[in-house]
């Protein structure tokens, strides 16, 4: 049971992770900050936080738990803002979908108080943005990874532990440079692959005639592309080096598509869909 | 009302078209044709087809509509199995996701008959492949576009529009040449797209702990690798131009990504990202 939370960022990831442990009474009170003074309003009237905050150093000072859930490129204002007013003993966590910014922003601002610091990323999420596109189930049997330091401290560890366990998610830990890696090659290379696919096709001639014969793969391939360019933005800063070797060797699967069309080679096209299907195929339980 | 429909390969596609036909009361006899007889026979326990023949010749002599639902590489055999056994009355159509090679095949291998036969594609589809994949729901609401020559017989264009409006279908005509334009853009494309991520992701060395991670993102992208890997390599070599075009263009969009990233540029970033996902808000209904 946490006392006090306070969620700075109220958008999607914020607003389900409110909603989880006040629907599982996991937590006693839930006070929102951010930028936007509207959303948070929503927010209250909603009943996904109790009361606002517009300043966020004195909304912190009073917490027992902060999760910053803002995009990466924020993380490290928000970590100057709160670090000289947090409680000794106030655990913070944040959501940022890739890690090691996020970890090197915390150790240089937070100071000595970087031990109650643990980096966690729930893999959760949809296309939705803003406090009105939360919802209690969103972490139900997801993954949540969290990435502690050697210095940081064990209960600290466990509150954030608790709490994501406490909205239904699986907790795992992993290292911090591993972690950006493997969400680069399933989570952002996937969203760069929607965002261009969109961005090409929006480009062509007849664009408004290719979206209305759309079928449902089209469909499935572009949802992604509706999700918040701002955190997209950040996230391509942050884990730019893994991201752009990615983008560099799918390039080269594209090729080899593309030569052997060129070739006329049925039997290497049919080799590459036939080990992806299967490769997709033992996936299904996703 | 059909009398008496071949389906000539009973897979999702032949199955799902029987089944719609036979709930609305649109068919009299349905016979099923191909190479498995493992497969037709399931396809006769299941209900999906009355009876079943090896010999596509003779199967197809008191035809009222064949209808050819095999990969677009066996279209011409086919066409050549039945050009001489048809009743003069006869309709003859298809459903192949690519239709310049198909018209030719048609024009070049059934003679005069080629009056007869209306070249369609429904655009409609999962990842799942055969006879017990079939569901009579499959074309509701989804269009069908049909690819009439000038010399086609009106009356045969009429049986075909007919018999997908009796399964809940829109149907629409489309030349044929911009018909492969359109379908290489929306669906042959990201097809592809969705391949070489699988496939790509398989190759790097920590590919299990890679797809252990995989979330919603991921699954919804890369649900169609899942696809038949025979029809995609016959896709890829009958409308090979116009995919080998997007391929290219749709790599010079990921260069752009990855120029973006290299020269830490959050502008290009955020306007690229943001432009994506305002066109793809607006196909939400899809």
């Amino acid at each position: 049971m946490i006392n006090h939370l306070v969620i700075i960022g109220v958008g999607l990831i914020g607003s389900s992770l409110s909603l989880a442990l006040k629907d599982s009474g996991n937590v006693n009170k839930v006070t929102g900050c951010g930028r936007s003074e509207k959303n948070l309003k929503k927010g209250v009237k909603l009943g996904v936080i109790d009361d606002y905050a517009l300043d966020i150093a004195a909304a912190v000072k009073e917490a027992d738990v902060i999760v910053v859930a803002v995009p990466l490129g924020a993380m490290r204002e928000v970590f100057s803002q709160i670090s000289t007013s947090l409680k000794p003993a106030a655990v913070i966590t944040d959501v940022g979908s890739a890690k090691e910014t996020v970890m090197q922003d915390a150790s240089e601002i937070l100071g000595d108080k970087v031990s109650r610091f643990v980096g966690g990323h729930p893999i959760a999420g949809t296309e939705n943005s803003g406090v009105e596109a939360g919802f209690s189930s969103l972490y139900q049997e997801r993954k949540v990874i969290l990435t502690p330091a050697q210095d940081t401290d064990e209960d600290a560890v466990n509150v954030v532990e608790n709490m994501w366990r406490a909205c239904g998610a699986q907790v795992e830990h992993m290292e911090v440079h591993h972690h950006d890696m493997v969400l680069a090659a399933t989570s952002h290379l996937p969203h760069m692959l929607a965002f261009s696919l969109v961005s090409h096709l929006s480009k062509m001639t007849d664009q408004d005639e290719i979206f209305n014969y759309a079928a449902g793969g089209f469909r499935d391939f572009t949802r992604i592309a509706s999700s918040d360019p701002v955190m997209w933005r950040d996230i391509c800063l942050a884990n730019g080096d893994a991201l752009v070797k990615l983008i560099q060797g799918y390039k080269e699967e594209l090729d080899h598509i593309a030569s052997a069309i060129q070739n006329n080679d049925p039997e290497a096209l049919f080799d590459l869909f036939r080990d992806a299907k299967h490769t997709r195929d033992q996936l299904r339980h996703l």
